[in-house]
């Protein structure tokens, strides 16, 4: 079976009629379908299938133990995303098992495919939330009480996918199973398409975080209330966006990203009493990226008392950048045939696992370069190619 | 029975937990709940309850005619809106006719109570749109469209509160029972707190309408996208907020407001592909409105190109000012005594049929002088004040 068969099998689930694309979210009926979907999958290839701790899904070859090769991605998307993103290591995964065992191989390692849950944070808030539970990179009990925009605390929503929010967090034996771990991830960007190659290692990281901004300022009647009488947290928020984009443009590198804003009580005819805005930032270390925040937010407090509002400013979630083993990366281009390496802005469940394990990261060319957009492309060619060189190295480090 | 139980009766409908204050659309659920107790009430002062073809409600004292002394207001709100806007006005008119009653008045004309729906415009984004589908102040077949965030029509939600999509639009019938009309509004500013006066009378309202933008760039990741690649509409869109306000600040007497914005997909790790934001704007005439408006647009044509973005200005509604009845307007305040006449920025059901029918407002003090927010605020005493002269209004009027 194809990696385009595979993905062709879900293009239904999560389908964003208003959006476009997908949004498929940490535990949603979506991810429900799609978790299934991955189950029934894996049982078609003989491979056991566990749920740990945190949610992930662990599909082994063989009997499952330490030390072992383990590969895979996530389901979930951002609200509106593509049909690649995290979907296709998985898939890719699974056909790279098919093609391991035509060509007859047996793994020495034990070996593993797994989906991360809520990889996007598109539901919680908080990217990478399976990773960086399993790892011990965010607080159990504050990361139980995130809520979703309904209202849904990650504990209920665990619970009705049948979890334990009590044996959630660190999780020592699941992390001692990973020897080394390998994600195949579309690009995200025009890398691979200005080296015209198919597939590549990932380099890098970027340190990257997301904080909320809350703006506080008096709600009232936009038609009776005279401009000079307001205290509108509306005009610091779009203060602020174009702050975000001075600071970002300023300091080489850096990325400061406005996508999500949300005035309350968000009537048309209604002064907002208070506006809730989320920043992304990245650049290409911890240095750069504070400062990139740190200019933003002294922009915010100035913006926020030039219009008599008051501002907070919450950090969401901040990880450092990240660079991969360089050994493991020399030695996967090598055995590839010399494939490039290549940095990437994006974050990734490898990246949160890199602090605790020899980690690397393959890369499938987009010709689009776009991401987290119904645009987001690979052909079938690449996909399959992917798959190959997934096969490649996973026969190799579990040979 | 006082204003003040009336209104406490109601307290618990709609009420909104994550905005603080109420929630109550066109024929959502609250809706239907306040329309009930509202029919319940006037039943219980042998009021007979009829439902027009738009979904206005009216409650008639003795035989339905034409000429008839009409009262009354909105039982929605804005999001997040304020106990008063619109159930003031319904609540003062049953307890009018209690004291008509007390005092031993029988009308000498027709008299009823009505309640517009969706006056505030917070389901289907058109403010007035019962008084408006009435008049023929709006297209019928465009209305029936007219779609909630959900994705339901107006038509769809008439049909699901059993009315017949097929019976609305201008209702000559229930305009020709309109003798004079008469509005009860809690003010939506602080004109009674500075006069030291209870109620007044209205003299004017802003001409004022509603324009949705629409900026279309580039969806993308927030990390993997360099700064210089971006085409993120939330730059222009939040240029366009500062735009608005340095308009309105420059043209005097002028308000633009933006209280509703929506990135699309709304991701925070997402460069959103388009933006839709709504402009509220009023000024005293229309000159100076469209004065305000073109020149955010014009601001807004040149923020998009600047960021390689589309911008696209949709006219959603448009109301030229009013000036109320001079006549009538001299007449009632005489009636009160000589309370003082004042002008407002809002808009109103009354101001839609102002054009039809000899209209008067009459507004209630406002402590706060905040409205479409939790503090806007009436006191019991001026509430029952409030009562008292629009009693002592329709006895003149229908004597």
């Amino acid at each position: 079976m194809s990696v385009a068969a595979l993905l062709g099998a879900i293009s239904a689930v999560g389908a964003d009629g208003r959006r476009g694309g997908f949004s498929r979210h940490g535990f949603d009926s979506a991810d429900m379908q799609l978790r299934a979907w991955f189950t029934e999958e894996a049982a078609r290839r003989g491979l056991a299938v566990e749920t740990d701790r945190n949610g992930a899904l662990w599909a082994w070859w063989g009997e499952p133990g330490d030390d072992a090769v383990v590969t895979g991605s996530h389901l979930d998307s951002v609200p509106g995303g593509g049909a690649y993103d995290g979907p296709l290591g998985v898939a890719a995964a699974l056909v790279a098992v098919d093609l391991l065992r035509e060509r007859g191989f047996t793994p020495n390692r034990p070996l593993a495919v797994t989906v991360f849950p809520e990889e996007e944070g598109g539901r919680f808030g908080l990217a990478c939330l399976g990773s960086r539970l399993m790892t011990g990179a965010v607080d159990t009990a504050a990361a139980l009480r995130l809520s979703d925009p309904d209202g849904v605390t990650l504990a209920d929503a665990l619970a009705s996918a049948g979890l334990d929010p009590a044996h959630v967090g660190r999780d020592e034996r699941a992390l001692s199973r990973i020897g080394v771990f390998v994600e195949l991830h579309v690009e995200q960007g025009r890398g691979l398409v200005d080296l015209d190659a198919p597939v590549g290692v990932a380099h890098s990281i970027l340190a990257h975080g997301r904080w909320r901004l809350r703006f506080t300022g008096e709600g009232n009647h936009a038609g009776a209330t005279l401009m000079a009488d307001r205290r509108d947290p509306m005009v610091p928020a779009a203060g602020l966006v174009l702050a975000a984009r001075r600071a970002a443009t300023a300091i080489a590198g850096s990325r400061a990203t406005v996508g999500r804003i949300v005035p309350v009580p968000g009537g048309t005819n209604v002064i907002p009493s208070t506006v809730d805005l989320w920043l992304d930032a990245r650049a290409g270390d911890d240095l750069r990226t504070r400062a990139v925040v740190a200019e933003i937010e002294a922009a915010a407090r100035e913006l926020a008392a030039d219009e008599g509002c008051a501002v907070t400013v919450t950090e969401e979630s901040y990880g450092d950048a990240v660079v991969f083993d360089a050994a493991l990366r020399e030695e996967l281009s090598g055995v590839l045939g010399g494939v490039p390496d290549l940095p990437t802005g994006a974050g990734h469940d490898a990246g949160i696992l890199a602090a605790h394990v020899p980690t690397a990261m393959l890369f499938v060319r987009n010709p689009t370069g776009v991401s987290h957009a119904p645009e987001e492309f690979a052909s079938d060619a690449d996909c399959e190619a992917g798959a190959r060189a997934l096969a490649d190295v996973l026969a190799h480090l579990a040979r």
